[in-house]
Formats: structure tokens, sequence, C-alpha cells
């Protein structure tokens, strides 16, 4: 099974909105099908694995990370895919984590006579898809917000320097985010102030998340990098103050959507549930301390990525990672956990996760 | 030997301005003596394990983690005692830090006929006398910022409240660096606003530091805690525009001291100096952005100890650990590199020293 999360730990970020499974057919100790899910409308894991093992599989015991789906949707049950191959044992880490299905697909195949043992790893396959359950359960992407800053908390000088205070190996680590999530969000302050292209620059083949920035009254500069490098999609969330006309010159750019909303300004709340009827099932929070605060404020950051310089730069007006109005009194403020530390060059990244209430 | 500083680091804090110091005695595979530096102006390390060894020192090895003194100093050199004990062999971890004398204590024992290996588990010993090896190298005590921020680097919300950030288990670990250093720092507005006590709170016998506040126009109230709590000594930094006849109300608290500076602002390295001259070998600093960042500018942190909490709390009117001017450039920012970080309850500590240049 450990094998098997980390086969599907490879797939992360590329099965939007789908979650990263991986399955590993076993016969007289020997693996004899391996599989995993490598992009949606694609077959599932399972049937990979099956299709493998070929008759192999009868009597076999096939290892997944997730429950078996019970339904038709893009591809048959995979649960049936099993009883059909005549599997003897079915091992699983994590459940179906939509209630309405969950242990469905296993009480299918327990009916077909098969042994199905679960939750092994549970754990770490949890953690593995901790996006994708996040999306089924709230029907809104999961968020993560990244910070680089220095030990006293600075993510630039107090005359705006800001690059770099983090070293090389802590930023292209940084750049694996862009990769694993579905769209990446940046304030309208730091399109106009960076002008950023947004793009993942990782070795290998670095997927480009989708561009998302919030400007109520509609600031993006036609000339900005969003707009004119169409490496990946750029929508843009507006207030219903902003005018048809206003809207025009972005039609000439396919990769750019501009979505107006029905309130005055854009709010946390109302752009979580668009992506979520998108089915973007995770969204990377990279620039801007005010956008920052608006989530933190919402409550709807889910993870947290800091990575920390060894470095004290001082000023009571430098820049800080959540800024805006903040949290004003200690017991509203939401608590994380920690659930990793480490040392990148010569910085540090913490991890952290919404802790669960 | 790894037994040596593990007995030494208990005795860190309590033998100011002297190192902390263990030395053990072994014959025939036997500990026949321990001993390890109390306190100044009592016997060193070595003496107090020949002395536990007596006739059995004949023939041994003894131990040490730092190389045995040379000169008369309160005590008489422990490197002649060792000499007369007809010790074998002899194990040092750590050469005397002032270059004066380095080595010449090893040099009066190789001569009297004694095996001598040194620089065994150097690092850990000289790590463990870290402050003191500053001390001696530079006349200026070691001084340590502490500090415990929300994971966005805030010490209070946008309101001012600050308690409590981090956690039980963090804040006790915080008190035993007051026990460790020789005084502690804070700012006039660390004392008008929060009117500390700056006592050591750990289970045991807590030493307390002396207690220091910068002061320029000698602001500290006569109702404070620092001035009506006489459980240890204060010492109130002032510029020279300090008038005498401000100064005699204070002459009834004889814990209390006024230290007039010859400029008209209180500066750093004149502070620092002044402790120096007084034997202070390591100095906390505890209260106050713009007290940190004086030290910070001056480039005289030379460790960090950084609690983070798992909590956002954003605001950019909220104090962050290291305010004032700031740095503007990071170009001019003093490098630290991460020592250790560890999980203390909910919180990470996270330990940094200055980057040898």
């Amino acid at each position: 099974m450990a094998m098997a999360v980390q086969m599907a730990k490879e797939t992360v970020g590329q099965t939007n909105p789908n979650p990263s499974v991986a399955a590993i057919v076993v016969k007289d100790n020997q693996v004899v099908g391996v599989g995993v899910h490598v992009k949606a409308g694609e077959p599932h894991a399972e049937v990979h694995a099956l299709r493998m093992a070929g008759r192999k599989a009868q009597e076999a015991e096939i290892y997944v990370t997730l429950e078996p789906c019970s339904h038709f949707g893009q591809t048959p049950p995979c649960a049936q895919a099993i009883i059909d191959a005549r599997v003897k044992r079915v091992i699983i880490a994590s459940h179906d984590p939509n209630p309405k299905v969950s242990g469905r697909g296993i009480q299918m195949m327990e009916q077909a006579g098969i042994e199905v043992k679960s939750e092994v790893l549970k754990r770490e396959a949890d953690q593995l898809n901790r996006a994708f359950f996040h999306f089924i359960k709230t029907k809104q992407p999961y968020v993560r917000l990244k910070s680089a800053m220095s030990l006293d908390g600075k993510i630039a000088t107090s005359t705006g320097e800001s690059q770099w205070i983090t070293g090389e190996v802590a930023r292209m680590d940084g750049h694996t985010y862009r990769h694993r999530s579905t769209a990446i969000l940046v304030g309208i302050n730091t399109v106009l102030m960076d002008n950023p292209k947004l793009t993942t620059r990782i070795e290998g083949e670095g997927k480009n998340p989708i561009r998302i920035v919030l400007d109520t009254h509609l600031r993006t500069p036609l000339s900005s990098r969003l707009i004119q490098n169409s490496e990946a999609p750029t929508w843009i969330f507006t207030g219903k103050g902003v005018y048809d006309d206003e809207l025009e010159d972005f039609l000439r750019f396919p990769h750019v959507e501009i979505i107006r909303l029905e309130s005055k300004r854009v709010e946390v709340e109302a752009v979580l549930n668009f992506l979520g009827e998108r089915k973007l099932t995770s969204l990377l929070i990279e620039g801007g301390g005010t956008m920052a605060d608006a989530f933190v404020r919402a409550g709807k950051v889910d993870e947290t990525i800091t990575y920390i310089a060894p470095k004290l730069i001082g000023g009571k007006q430098a820049l800080t990672p959540v800024a805006g109005d903040g949290i004003s009194s200690l017991k509203d403020v939401g608590a994380f956990q920690f659930i990793s530390t480490e040392q990148l060059g010569e910085d540090i990244k913490i991890v952290s996760v919404k802790k669960e209430e």
C-alpha cells in the first residue's frame, strides 16, 4: 500500500476534478498489475491495473488507495470491474469522501463474495487527497496560502524590496504548488505592482494553473502579462459596477474570461462558490497581504505553506504576509496545526492545515 | 565526553562570568570522580573531580569540556592541579576561547609528560558556551532575541491583544532563557505598556536575570514593578539629558541603578560595552519591536529564539517582532543560520545564530 500511495502522489495536480489514485494487483507475492489515474475522463487506476494483470487478476489481491467507485460516471464502476475480474481480496486505504456513496463500493464487492479490508495507511492516503476530499465535502476548492518571509515576519523591506528573501531551493519548492493547484489567485494590487506571469517554472513538465485575479473595478491592464501571455487561462472576477463596454477589449483574448459577480465588491465566498461549480478542486493564494487577509477573515484558508528565511529585516512599515484589517480579537483567530517542518537550503518550510473542529 | 557535556549543560546560566564546564575522572573504565563548575569564585570542575577521585586520580584519565586554565585567577591553574594529581591522559572538548592563552594549558600538561587529546565533541561543547566564547572575543554580552508570533509574523492583533499567542509549553520554554541569561533587556515602551516583572518563572530554582531598561528620558515610573519589586537588580540606562534631581527618587531603592550615558540618546553599542565591562556574558531581549530593531540594525543580535503559533492573525497595523525603521535594503540584512526546529505543544520553536563571516 505504501507503494501505491507513493505512485498516487506522482499524479497530484493532474487529475482535477478527480482524486489521485493508484492500484496494484498482487498474486503469489508478485506484482502482476499496476495502474494510476492519469487524467479526468480516462480510465481509473483499478481498470489500468486489472487490464495489465489480465487473467492473472483471478484469485489475486488488489491494493487501491481509494475506495473503488460504485457508480457510472464518465467510466463504468470500478467495483464491478474488480468483481468481474474475479479478484479474491481488496485492500483499501481511504473511503470514498462523498457521504452519499461512501461504503457502497465496498458493499458491492463484499456482496459478490470478495474479502475487503479498508483503512490501511488511511492517514497517508487521506493526506494525499486532502484537497479532493475538501472539495467533495464543501463544493469549494481547497485553499492554500503560500508565503515567503523573514524570521521576523516580513515579505519585503520597508522600502518594498522583496527579491529575494528566501533562497533558490525554497522558491523552486514553491513552484511545485503552482503545478499541484488547479488555480492560482492574486489581488489586483499584485497585478499592478508586480505584473506576474503566474506560470509554473519547475523542471520537467510543470502544469500551469488557471490564473485568477480579484479585481472589483476591472483595473487589470491589457498590457499585463496575465493578458498578453496565453500559456494558461486567466479569469478576472469583478464587481457588478463594471460596464459592458469595459469588457469589450478583453474579448480579443480567448484565454481571458471576465466573471462579473452580482455584488458590488468581489467577495471570497462568491468566488469560491463559482470555482467549485467549475470543478476547481484547489486554489493557491500567492500574492498580496490584503488578498490573504480577505481569505483569512472569511475562514477560508485550509492550508498554509510558509518559507522562512534566516534573516531579520525589521521595519514597522515593512509588509507582512497577511495584512488588511486583520482579526482584532485572538478568540476569533482560527486554529491550524503544524504538519511538517523541513529545512530547504538555508530556509525553513512549515506546513500547517486548518484544525478539525 | 558526551556525559561531561551533558553535565556542563546543567549549569548554564549560573556560572557568569565563567563558562559552564564539567570534568570526569576515569580509571580502569570506572568513573572515579566527577565535577562541575558551580559558580564564579568557587573551584573549577577539574578541581572538584580530582578531589573526589583522590588517590585514584593517579594514572587515570580526565575528560574535561574546556581546556584547563593555565593562569592564576580567583583559583590556581587547573592544568597544574592535573599535573600534580599525576593524571596519565587528558581529553578536552573545546580549546580556551581567549586567543592569548589558548593552548597554554595543553602545553603545560604536555610538557609535564601527560598525553593530551583535544577537540573531542568540540562542536557540542562550543555550542554549550557560545555566549561565554562570544564574550571573551568581543568583550560584549551575547545577545539573544526572543519572540513569540503567529504564522504570519504578528506579536499582537491590530487592537493590541497579545495574551497569549503561543501556548503554555512554549511560554515555559521561553522562561528558561531568562534563567540562562545574565540580564534581560526591554525598552521603556514595554515598561509603560506592560509593566512587566521580568523574573524567571520556571519549576525548581530559576535564577532571575538582571533587569535592564533602555530609557533615554528616565520615564520609568516609580510605581512600576521593576522598581517596586526587588527580586532582581534593575539597571536603567538614560541619555545625558537627565538631570541629577530626577535620579534622586530612585536612590531609595537599593536594587535600582541608573546609568547615565554620555550621549544624548541611549545607543546599543554603549550599553553593550558597559555590560561587557560589568562582565555580563549574555543578554536576552524580550520586549518591544523598536528595541529589537535597534539591536538588529546595530548588527548586535547573536541568536534568535522564535516561537511560532499555528495561527493567522492578519492586519497591516498589527505589531511584528522587529519594528522601528528596519533595514531598507536586503543586501544590508545580516545572515543567520537555523540550528534547530522543534515542536513545543502546538507551537514551533526555531533557533538561529548569526552566521560566521
